[in-house]
């Protein structure tokens, strides 16, 4: 077996062995196959892709290739998300203690902001104090102790994954199905959870902007986990507008709180809570949906999902003083309204385009060393197919300079759209995958 | 403008523009492209292939990566032949001398032994002291006094195509069209002809083994030439039995210097003389066919073509001492018969068992520090369709090995097919493309 033979094999459409993909990938951790080498390897695998079974195979292999945490407690009960990604996404800050207060146990190992995306551990690093930057061991520590952890990818974690994603990033061969499938997954995995519960984000948001696209992600990703004997399940979900009302880290820490508290938006309370009961079928804690809602509303209102998520807070070194009262949390100096111009409704959002106005103001990266502005954001008055008056607040922009907060309320006349007729508000869990 | 801009447009398909060649092949020579992202590009050429406009911008810029050389006289008088590789083609010996006696001017960089197949410098190096490793310089002093020289790429030529080709071999991206053919171009337009004629073998012994696939090469390499304002000829010739009767590099130059003699076997009479045509209509010295069959005869027959082969020998530094009496020259110490174990007819030939089968008997490189025995061969005394006899010698191999000798004879069993039914000589001249 030598590396341009199992390269010309993909090349040529055939099934790799997992003794082939397993040679391929160690070879190349070892540096006997050489960058230029993984590189065509990647494109052949864009063109050519792989099945499930080498797709697990690939997984498996960067699996192995870090450290993995593994749990004393019965398999079933640690159970994980995933997003696709998306505008106003916290719904991992709701989503982990509100199950772990149902006695779920969810290892999460989380990301920043990706393009136009925000990111989980971008946001919750707007809680002072907070670090997503735990070893494995303290990770898995927190898991048992709190019920949840919602903390960043280690080095120790999957390196063949960092090693390829880094050639990826560069070679043009980052959008290819299995490739992003095994990425996502042998980090998710070294984690420790038995089952994964998939969020499949479809929309002007998102990356997948087609229901066909999502759908065949999420098929892709709960066959590998198949492939691999571990528990799946995905919902696609819309994002054609932000989730809840709003977008930028502190702003979404703040709504994340007050849904703990009981306080959802509507839409953000329904993909929450369709995540929450697929985990909480998956791991046995709820033998079906209406049992699963039940407990799930309890944990709520009694006050034990947000106490969850103070516990999880607190173990992670954050203070959450500063948002104890409603209103007193640092703001930006820029608070600036953007007003409809005219009476209608709102009929849609350049969903991405408000993603990358949000990067453009601070609120997330260009670049891997740019620093963060935590109060940068927005917040939406209005959802898709809401009426709107000529001069009522559509959404409120914050930002640390005038002339940017000037900028972004001229550019949201863009992105959220204004019409005379009515449109439906989009259905939010467009398919369950499974 | 970026690497992965330039990749990603590739991978997608599209058409790339002289700009977008021209700065990832010259960024790749400066180091500001790495070889993972040339490999990457590579391997997207390879899926989504170039057009004639594209491969003839890279044929450019890989050309202008080196050192060409230009010659004073006039333009069409300076003609060379490119071959794609069979067993027993020893065709560019006898060619460029016979039509440089005509008065055309043969400016040939040839290449060694790839795979299975043989190659004219090392064929040229059974002659004691002939140099393949001229400068640019003595080449084309050589090519303005004798009217040909035959030597090897030198490092000054197209090195973009070096280390193109060095990553294309290590990763499954050698079979890619406009990849094979910007890199033949490159290097034969960089020795100064004006026109190419090529000798696209097809069969079992040539890298084509059909003639779509054949037909195909032959047509973007002309249509290549074609978009960079050089004349250029094809034809397609059979190589699914060696050419002539002597594979191995001395026995080839035997049959060469026979051949300008007079003495050819009569395919590769056919095939050089068509060639040899073609280059006279191309060059201008003949203004049809019969014109230049009758030129080109006549300077057999004269001994003029052969005493331009001497010419050129002696101007690359060969002593053909060893050739003056035939039969003197060094022969291998094991001479071995193989003879038809039963009457009947020569149906074929798997010829490029035959190549490597040279090859393993040391005729040929595996890996590129093996050194080549140059007595070893095999005379066939056989051609398809001829009548054998049982017992009557159908090839005799020669080796410096006893094994090997015994080894050989026994794969030739395999190797040419003996069967009841006379089969018809397969067509020598498949078809011209222009």
């Amino acid at each position: 077996m030598n590396a341009v033979e199992v390269i010309s094999k993909k090349r040529d459409g055939q099934k790799l062995s997992r003794d082939e993909i397993s040679f391929f990938i160690n070879s190349f951790l070892s540096g006997d196959i050489e960058d230029y080498q993984m590189s065509a390897f990647l494109m052949a695998v864009y063109f050519k892709g792989m099945d499930s079974d080498e797709t697990a195979w690939l997984t498996d292999v960067m699996l192995n290739s870090g450290k993995m945490v593994s749990f004393a407690g019965a398999p079933n009960l640690y159970v994980d998300k995933h997003s696709s990604g998306g505008i106003g996404d916290k719904v991992s800050l709701i989503l982990a203690p509100w199950v772990a207060a149902c006695g779920a146990r969810v290892p999460m190992l989380s990301g920043r902001g990706l393009g136009h995306t925000g990111g989980t551990l971008d946001k919750l690093e707007s809680i002072p104090g907070f670090r997503t930057d735990l070893s494995l061991d303290e990770f898995a520590r927190g898991v048992e102790k709190v019920g949840c952890v919602i903390s960043g990818q280690t080095l120790e974690i999957a390196p063949a994954d960092k090693m390829m994603y880094a050639l990826r990033d560069v070679t043009a061969t980052v959008e290819s199905i299995p490739l992003i499938c095994s990425s996502i997954l042998s980090k998710k995995f070294a984690a420790g959870p038995h089952g994964l519960v998939f969020d499949i984000k479809c929309g002007s948001g998102a990356f997948m902007k087609t229901l066909d696209d999502a759908e065949s992600l999420a098929g892709n990703l709960i066959e590998v986990c198949r492939a691999m004997s571990r528990k799946a399940r995905a919902i696609i979900t819309d994002m054609n507008q932000p989730l809840g009302y709003a977008a930028g880290n502190l702003l979404e820490v703040v709504e994340a709180i007050e849904a703990l508290k009981g306080n959802f938006p509507p839409d953000l309370h329904t993909v929450t809570l369709e995540l929450a009961i697929e985990m909480l079928l998956m791991s046995g804690i709820a033998e079906e949906r209406g049992e699963a809602i039940l407990l799930l509303e309890e944990k709520i209102s009694d006050g034990s999902a947000y106490r969850k998520f103070v516990e999880m807070v607190d173990f992670q070194g954050g203070d959450l003083s500063i948002f104890d009262a409603r209103g007193d949390f640092p703001v930006a100096s820029q608070v600036r309204d953007f007003q409809a111009a005219a009476d209608g409704y709102i009929t849609g959002f350049e969903t991405e385009g408000i993603g990358r106005l949000i990067v453009d103001m601070g609120g997330g990266r260009k670049t891997k060393d740019d620093k963060i502005d935590n109060l940068v954001g927005i917040i939406f008055r209005k959802k898709t197919g809401d009426p709107v008056k000529a001069g009522e607040s559509v959404a409120v922009v914050h930002s640390n300079d005038s002339r940017m907060a000037k900028h972004a309320a001229e550019r949201l006349q863009t992105y959220v759209k204004i019409g005379g007729v009515r449109v439906s508000p989009p259905q939010l869990i467009k398919k369950r995958v499974s």
